[in-house]
């Protein structure tokens, strides 16, 4: 490792996909215990699906995957402990979840903020992209969910947004969640060791 | 465990498919220390691919997703020891081999030969569609290639292979190698320790 550069793992991840939830509630303890810094890079996963002619989530579109994630999401969440439901629709808009993830990316409610939103898709069923339910999750994390709302869509943080989601495309970014590391490139949650492995011993 | 029932995963495997290359190699180890039985199970992922609608596989068909995919499997060959090299032509035709590998199923030999083929595709970039290499690593595991490949090509053990890839389907399978335990499947190189663990709880 060279000591002048932090062992830093950039997260891309997407509100609406299943393995980032999981991915979300795991990274900090992993992150903390092998002293490496976790940057949380929010993006939208429907323009990348998008620009490969996908208008649906491939779970959705390729129904023996998407009937297979559904079932693997139920045996990973119940080893981990974490609560799962799956959700009644799918996948959810998390438009203006992810507005407010991406201008408060450096609040430090902000991950307990994106981990409540996960919690509300696939564990309690709620209607993630609505306005009065990300105002909750908001007072739920001690925020006022008026002033947040406001920054977060203000045309420069709407802007940002769209500028990771770009910034995704050009790293390689198919999938969510993303760990970056330099530039390597690890996808899924399944690749969250080898993503934290790598920051070590770079 | 049920005393009277056999702790068995079914591997099923596709010959042309890179992750299935390393949950090859490293499945014998792992099911032997922990006393499980794997049962091989050559099918094709064309026709299954097909019924999505691809005509090619999604590593070409999806280049971000096919780039991560060729770096992912430098980065693992390279930590398990296993040779690698990207091959000129992807993915190759596997159909003699996997007529070789169904037909042949039982037969001890046939775990070795499986890996060679692997091997020669994805570690010496040879033309694996090809006869002749078939027959010389037929030879290279002790075998005369002629009455194995024409027990190979009878109409029986062709129909045997369509069945296996029939069976595949209606498993819920789309991709390669996926472990089924029971009526569990666990999808991917990634799977192959939960698969074990899902036996071994049974």
């Amino acid at each position: 490792m060279h000591p002048d550069r932090p062992r830093t793992i950039a997260c891309w991840f997407e509100l609406a996909s299943t393995y980032s939830y999981i991915a979300a509630h795991r990274a900090p303890a992993l992150a903390s215990r092998h002293g490496v810094h976790l940057q949380w890079r929010p993006f939208l996963l429907g323009p990348v699906f998008g620009a490969q002619g996908w208008r649906d989530s491939p779970f959705n579109l390729y129904p023996a995957k998407g009937a297979y994630m559904w079932r693997d999401m139920e045996r990973l969440c119940h080893r981990l402990g974490l609560p799962f439901r799956r959700p009644s629709r799918f996948p959810r808009n998390c438009l203006l979840a992810a507005r407010v993830a991406c201008a408060h990316a450096e609040a430090p409610w902000c991950p307990d903020f994106v981990r409540a939103v996960y919690r509300a898709n696939f564990a309690d069923d709620l209607e993630v992209g609505e306005r009065a339910v990300i105002e909750r999750l908001l007072a739920s994390v001690g925020q006022d969910a008026q002033p947040v709302l406001a920054h977060a869509e203000t045309p420069e943080m709407k802007a940002k947004l769209r500028q990771h989601t770009e910034e995704a495309v050009a790293l390689g970014i198919f999938g969510a969640p993303t760990f970056v590391v330099g530039r390597e490139l690890f996808w899924g949650n399944d690749r969250l060791q080898d993503a934290i492995d790598w920051a070590i011993a770079r």
